[in-house]
This record gives C-alpha cells, structure tokens and sequence, in this order.
C-alpha cells in the first residue's frame, strides 16, 4: 500500500517492564464493572437517546447488574443535565449503584457539575484532561508542566466543590488519550493528582487509563498497564481503571490482558457501542471469563432480552458474528461441525456433572437463554431460526420480532420432526400463518370506535364462541385500551407485552404487519401476528391472535382459558 | 450466573514457556496471507455463494493481492469440485498465485481432490484430522495412536497421490481443534506427519494451528504456538501458520501475538467472515500493520469498492463499528472530538514530511479511500456521509448505494458551506431530487421497445436539446442494450456501472427506484437516480440522469460532454 511512510508507533514502551502480567493464565476474578454506555456509547449514536429511552436504558444496566454506572458530562449538555435530576430526584438509582459523572478541568464546569449532583446519596466525579504527545502539541499548544497544572487545579476543584456539595463523592481522573502519552508523564500527573485527593482505605481513588484509541498491540497495553500498577503511589488505595476502544479490534484482548496486568476495573459497553469502532464490549469480557468458569458477576442468562432492549434503544444492530449475542454464533452450516456438536451433546446427556466440552460451542448456549441452532432444521442450505427468519424475511417480507422467531421456530421443528422431513419456504410461510396471524377463534375481533382524549375511551366489538358482544374501557391509547378491555371482559391477564409493526412490501398489496407477545399469567409467552391493510387494525389482530393462541393453549396451568371457554 | 460451575478451561498450556515474543514490540514484516473466504467464509453464509459469484469473488481476492487462497473441498462439494475445474480449465489461477483445497484423512476423499487437481500449475494440498480430547473421546472415540495413524496415512496417501499426479503440490497439515489439544501431543501428530513428508528448502511443509474454537486468553494462544514453533522438527523447512476464529472476540490479537510466537503465515478472510463468530479478519490485521508503518501487501486503498463487492457476493454486512470498514468508523460526532481533528490536521498541512499523529484518527482514512467525516455536515445530532444516508432512508426510504452516499455528501457540504447553515432532512431530500432524481436535460427519455430474443434488440426514443431522435441498438439486456445504444447516439464513453434497485416503500403510491453510477472517460464517477411506478423505466431513467449529469458538468475535461451539446 502506498503512504506507508506516513506511518510510524505513535505509542511509547514503559522504561521498564516487568511482565509479571504473563506468569497469569485466566482472569481468575471478575473486575468492577463500570458501564459507559448513557456516556461514550450515547454521544456515538447517529441519534442519541431521548430521556426516556435513557431511562429505559438505565433500567437495563441495573437488571444486568451494573454497580456502577456513568451516566454523562451534566456541565455540557442539557438532555445529560435533565437525565441525571431526574434520576436522583425520582429517585430511580439504588442504593447499592454509583452514577458517575465526566467533567473537564475548568472551574465553571466543575461547579455546574455539582450543582447537578445536588441530594445525589453517592457518585464518582470524573476528572479529565488530555495528556498525548498531539494532544499537548497540536490541541493545547501546553508545556508538560502546563498540562499537569490543568489536572492540578481540576483536582483542587474538583475536592472544594465536593467538600462544600452533600453526598458522597468518589474521585475518579483520566489522563485522555493514556496511549499517546509517554509512560513516565502519565506516571507524574496521575501521582500529582494523587497527591492532591490524597487516597485512604475508606476513599480510595480511581485511576482510568483509557486507551482512547488503541495503538499498539496488546501485550504492549498491558505492559503499559503494569507499569503503571507498579509505579503509581498510594496504590493500595488506588483502583486501577481501563476504558479500551476498539480501533484495532482487539479491545476484548487489550481489557483482558490490562486485567492481568493490575487493573481492577473496566469501562466499557454492551456490544461495544461507543465512538467510532466502539469501547470495549462488555457481554463478550464476562462471557469470555464465564466460559473459564469464573462468574462475572454480570448476568446475561436472557441475552434475547438484552439485545431486543439494546437495539431498540440505540437503534444499532449486533452483528450476526458478533461473539455471544450474534445472531449466526451458535450455528455451525458445516456438516461435521453439526455431526461432532450432535456427539458431544449425547456424550454429555451420558455422563453428570461434567464439565462443558462440547466440539465447535465455546459455552451451552442454554446458558444465555439460546440454543444450539444447527439442527432444529435445515433449509436448502439454511438452518435454524437464523434460516427460517431470512426465509420468512427474504420471500415474504415478514420481519419478525427475535424473541418471536425462536418461539416460532420451535413450532416448526415440531413439524419437522412429525413429518420426518426438510421444510421448504413455502411450508414454513404456511405454518407461520396458520399458527400466528389473524387467529379469530374463540375470541374474534368485529371492530372498535374510540374517543381521542385522554383516556382513549373505546368501544368493542367482538364474537366469543361465535356470539356478538360488546365492551368499554380506556387505556393510553388505542391498543391499550383494547388490551385492558380484553383483560376484564375475558378475566385473563397478561404482562410485559411486546409490540412491533412494519409495512408490508411483498405481495400485490400494501399491507401493515404487526406482531405482538406478552407474558401470560403462568409466565410462558404467546405470540400472535396480524395482517391488515391498516396498520391500527392489523395490531388489534396481533393482539387477539396471542389472546386466542394464549386461551386455547394446552397446557393445563393457563386456567384463565378454560375457564373463560366455559362462560 | 448461574451454572458457571459447568465450565472450566479447556485448553491445555505448553510444558514450557519461553516468552520470547514479549520481547518484540510490533510485526515488522507481512506474514504469508491465505484467504478462506471460498471455503470457510463461504460455508457460513446463510446461502452459499454460486459458481459465478465466486469467480467474482476470486477476482476481488486477487485484486486486494492475495497469493494463496484456499478455494474449497473438492471432494465433498460438487459445487467446489465444478469451481476448482472451472479455474483451472478456464486457466483463471494468475502465475504467482496458489490455489489451496482441503481433505480429510480418507482415501477416497484424497484421490478425489487429487483428480479435481488434473492440470493445475501449483497447488496447497491440506490434509487434516482433529486432535483435541473432546473430538478423539467424544466424536472419533479413538486413542491417541490411533489418532496419529489417520495424519500418519493420510500424509502418506497426499504423497502417493501426489507423485502420480501433474503439476506442483506442497503439503499442508493442520491438527484441527488444535486449541483443544495437549500440546505435546499437538507437537508429536505434527512431527510424525512431517517425517512423512520430509520437507525440504525447495519444498516446504506448512503447518498449520488453527484456533478452531478460540478457548484461551491470546497470550495463551501465544505461548502455545511459540512452544510448537520452538519444538517442531524441520524447523527450518516448515512454515508455521495461524488459522484463529473469533469465539472470545479476540481472533486478531491472537493472530497478532501468534506472528511475534513464530508464525510467518495467516489463513483468514475479508471482514471476518466465516463459521459462527468468523475467522480472523485480515483487513484489520492488515492496517493494524499499516498504521505502524509496515506494507502489509495487501492493497485495500479502495475499501468502498471492496465493501461493495464483499456486502454484494456474501449477503453480510460489515458492522458500522468494524474497523477500518465500518461506516461509523471515521466519523466523531463528539465536539471536543471535532475540535482535537480540525486541529490536528490543520497543525499537518503546516508541516511537511510529518508522521500521520490526528488525534482520535488511527490512520488518514484518505489513505483506504474514505475520508474523516464528522465535520461535513450537521443534521441536528446526525454527522456526515452516515447521518445523510440515515436522513434519507428513515425518512424518504432512499436507500443509496454507498458509493453514491460519498458523492451526494459533497454536493450537501457544498451548498451547506455556501449557505452557511445547518441543513434540515426536508433541505436533504429536496437536494437529491434536484440534482440526482428523473433528470432529462440535455437527453429526455421519451419511450422504448423492445424484442426479446438472445440481443434484447432495443429502439429508444429521445429528445435531444428538445428535438425528437431514435436510435436502436442491442445488449444483454434492456438496460444494456438501452446504455449501448446511447454511448453510440451521443459519441460518449462509460464504463463500470453500478446499478440498485429497490421498491420505495415511503409516499402515497408504490414506486420503483434506480441508482446508476459509471466512471466517464476522464476517471470521474457519475450518479443518477431513477423514480417511477415500472422498475424497468425507472432504470432507464436512472441511466438517462447520470448521462445528462456527465454531459452538463462544468468540467472541462468530459470533451465529450461539451461536443454533444454542439451537435
């Protein structure tokens, strides 16, 4: 490649290296975890957030099991400012969950900074400032001497507004761009910093080293990282941070080997949002250590959950590759893959409490609430919910909600194994509509007139059993009021309900397609789809289809159907 | 998480570790480069690529400069068989290029690749068996002599084979699920393959490591080849390769470490693709190199064209964060970000002869074709070429080929610039369709017929300047004939057009839209786009507004252009 000469290592050796880090073999413990999803990952979107989808996402972080949690620069942004009141003033961050929040070195920001904070019962102040070599030079145009005097003032700042703020503070400073720095100045601004919040066993401080954009190759990260350790002072009452990007694809490489190397924390995302290729992934840095066999004190048991939440809020996809959530990673096409998984997995079923060793699968994709998707059934050369959503995408234009494919790909390797054969387009397209879209019976919907006010008061027509009847009620609009009408008028209940639209390409018509899932009482989950040429209307036909399925369901634990059958 | 107890580390560490790759600090030279984007990369697409479609894509891997290739399994795929005899037949297999296919240890299978090999100048022969514990207890149930007498006999059958056959053969050997294996035994099967061998300087063994399921931190995976490297007999007449995949996210950095362990070869693919989280991806490994100042040779100076024809033949995307390629991954929509950029590439133009050190930007996307793009254009929070893109598709349903997406982002900083302002989506929209949509001066598309027989014989009506003209002319196909027939009418030259095409969903009726772009004589790319309720005129009328925008560009060079407009 030509310009290749306009290239050298922008990044510097420590003086010394120690590499104790390589005598380490697995991380043996798992680090704090510190999501910088609301941060770094928000201000990478095409569209960032809105507040509620921030509080949404917030809500995710605490279910996965985040202690702590950044939640944005409050001084610089308003939609940042709002968010951080809003969570302490409705008092939305638990009792064990520290927010964190960035700040520049500059005293009005500094201020402002706490202003926001104001009733907070515990947060980590994070101060900044750029300490690279071009970032001196180019951005700054400072001495080292200067740069070190801008930490300096930020720290002293940083420790009068918190001694004047009630609440709890924890101190937490970045020498940005850590990478581009050389190892003996980032050494003296973190120990000037450190000298001015002066660490104790009972505060102890942070020191985040972020790779803001990798540079180098691992192993030299790391060694950077224990040089670090080494060297820093009060380093019993220091906790060593890493916020690792993306930018040689070896963020996952350079966070583990850091770990070995000292740290104690990591900063990162799920999926590895964040500016440009991302920071370091979170779910893969757990999982990676859950396969070890150590627990990462992160819970990923319903992945679909995560990634349906996760995708739906920042609007990006998870790649089909992508380790652990990719939609293709525990498929195997290949044949042998197949024939070797299907021996291992019998040769499991065969033995107890061994451990996982089955050929071609890292870890039992059970284990995260999926499952090993190479033989439920193959299509031509198509295997698996992964094939049968691309067959259902591809020919007909349905796009079906995640968690709705796995469900309905059950359904059709039920058949397959019934029929003792390969599925082909057509057939899977034929069983999808038979089971799932428009289903009118016991409960077929006639129509429904509302009142566009507050309450979206609307009226119900409807056939049970073939026998017309009507009903009132309201709800925050039209499905919803439906669905609570549908609730007392039949006496059933359901929860957590799932709802995705889109218009409808393929075919002669253009129609709308719904589909709709919720958890019924007893905790299993039903889906139904509905097809019409309006889009309203094809949403209430994917709520009576999951209503019908859920009632006419089997299974004898859903009493709420069999009683209703007997009205 | 639960069930973590089920699961320890399956990989086994060397006996002894010598830890001489920590000493260097970079690779300082290319590796051999094996592309498996024909075998393994192919048999992990949800529909497998034809036999045209990787003969297109064979062409895209010589064009990035590959020298080896593996291009299937001969023996177990007819399609493979068919694509193997077809380059050889066909004589597509450059001089300096060496195909590579794979068999397994069985005779049958052997003297099958062997015959698909009749006439071939040079070829990789690979041979493999799996050598870890769960395939030799679980899968084969064989012990471990029995597992070195399939390498053992394989290695003696490639050999006989090979000495009855024409042309030029070298000699693979792969313990597959090596990751899985005890070391030593790793290093035994591979000794005793290569005593059967008995490479020379002339003719060298490769022995090859694969990472079929990365199990260990990449430091691991380091120490486990430089202890292979450090061991194998023959040393100098083997050359030790790298075949990571990406189960732990880490497949470039064990790749990485593994070259600095010893490894002088890589097998990997574009973009990563390959079975369940991919194969290594060499793009990235390759500018990882390049940022460092080492010529990976590889070309990737054009990575849209690459992108286009990668996304096109495997029906995959490149995720919006992967590096290098990813849409996003140049674009900072951060202000400091912003700022630190335009400070920093302004500081470069100053000087000359300077090391490339813009913060936040790893390498001058110019130098692969693309451009830093956060600072072209503003839509509320949306930056750039990926915000104009977004704009367009979310709220118009114009989905651009990303090519185009570049050249309109151009035509938008141009007017942005000279309004001085932010631009809304309406502004956007209201752009493209005056400069790109259904244009038809000084050449109107009137109508057209056409006969459908093997030429698509083709008569065009057009206005020329508002004068009425017909021409007829012919093609392998409408559009083909339609273009034929104007390059001839006009005395105009184009080539290498690109063609789209998709249904627009968004708008009252149902509408059809083209995008058609071709490079003119004097290199300069041109676009147009067609809208209309038939597909077919919406190409035509696609073809008709990238011809009219050559002809009027205000750029002396397009001669022809200008000679037109005097007829």
């Amino acid at each position: 490649m030509r310009n290749v000469e306009k290239y050298s290592r922008g990044y510097f050796m420590p003086p010394v290296k120690s590499l104790k880090w390589t005598e380490k073999e697995y991380i043996e413990q798992a680090p704090t975890w510190c999501s910088v999803d609301l941060r770094d990952g928000n201000q990478a979107l095409i569209v960032p957030m809105s507040l509620e989808e921030k509080l949404e996402y917030f809500q995710l972080l605490l279910e996965v099991g985040f202690k702590e949690i950044e939640v944005g620069f409050p001084a610089a942004s308003e939609t940042e400012y709002t968010f951080l009141r809003t969570l302490i003033e409705q008092d939305l961050i638990p009792e064990d969950v520290t927010i964190q929040v960035l700040t520049q070195s500059r005293e009005h920001i500094i201020k402002k900074t706490f202003e926001s904070l104001q009733g907070v019962n515990k947060a980590v102040v994070h101060l900044y400032n750029s300490t690279s070599v071009p970032q001196r030079e180019q951005v700054f145009k400072k001495t080292e001497e200067e740069i070190i005097d801008i930490a300096v003032t930020g720290a002293k700042l940083v420790k009068k507004y918190a001694a004047e703020t009630e609440g709890n503070f924890q101190f937490q400073y970045s020498p940005e761009s850590f990478t581009g720095t050389e190892m003996e100045f980032a050494l003296e601004i973190c120990n000037s910093v450190l000298d001015v919040w002066q660490p104790t066993a009972g505060n102890k401080v942070i020191i985040n080293l972020p790779a803001t954009v990798s540079m180098s190759m691992p192993h030299v990260y790391a060694s950077q990282i224990e040089y670090m350790s080494d060297h820093l002072n009060y380093r019993d009452h220091v906790i060593l941070s890493l916020h690792p990007h993306n930018d040689r694809g070896t963020g996952v490489a350079d966070a583990e080997l850091g770990m070995l190397a000292g740290a104690q924390r990591v900063e990162g995302t799920l999926f590895g949002n964040g500016e440009r290729t991302g920071n370091v992934d979170i779910v893969t840095l757990a999982l990676n250590m859950y396969s070890h066999g150590v627990n990462p004190k992160l819970n990923f048991e319903n992945i679909y959950h995560i990634l349906a939440k996760y995708e739906k809020l920042t609007r990006m996809k998870v790649h089909e590759r992508h380790p652990y959530g990719g939609e293709l990673v525990f498929t195997a096409f290949s044949g042998s893959h197949q024939d070797a998984i299907a021996k291992g997995m019998k040769w499991r079923e065969d033995r107890e409490n061994e451990y996982w060793t089955v050929p071609y699968l890292l870890i039992d994709p059970k284990d995260i609430g999926r499952q090993y998707e190479g033989d439920i059934i193959r299509i031509n050369s198509q295997s698996g919910k992964g094939g049968i959503g691309y067959v259902l995408m591809q020919n007909y234009g349905l796009d079906l909600p995640m968690e709705m494919r796995e469900s309905f790909g059950y359904s059709v390797k039920d058949i397959s194994d019934r029929l003792h054969k390969e599925l082909m387009p057509n057939e899977i397209y034929e069983i999808f509509l038979k089971e799932y879209v428009n289903i009118n019976s016991p409960v077929e919907f006639i129509n429904y007139k509302y009142t566009q006010n507050e309450n979206y008061e609307t009226r119900v027509s409807i056939k049970l059993n073939n026998v017309g009847q009507e009903f009132t009620s309201v709800g925050k609009g039209r499905l919803d009021a439906i669905s609570n009408g549908l609730r007392a008028k039949l006496g059933i209940n359901f929860k957590d309900l799932v709802y995705k639209e889109h218009a409808l390409e393929i075919g002669s018509e253009s129609n709308a397609v719904s589909y709709v899932g919720f958890a019924a009482a007893d905790g299993r989950v039903y889906w139904g789809c509905g097809i019409d040429a309006d889009i309203m209307t094809s949403s209430i036909k994917a709520l009576f289809s999951a209503v019908n399925k859920m009632i006419s369901c089997p299974n004898k634990t859903v009493e709420e159907g069999f009683s209703l059958l007997n009205k």
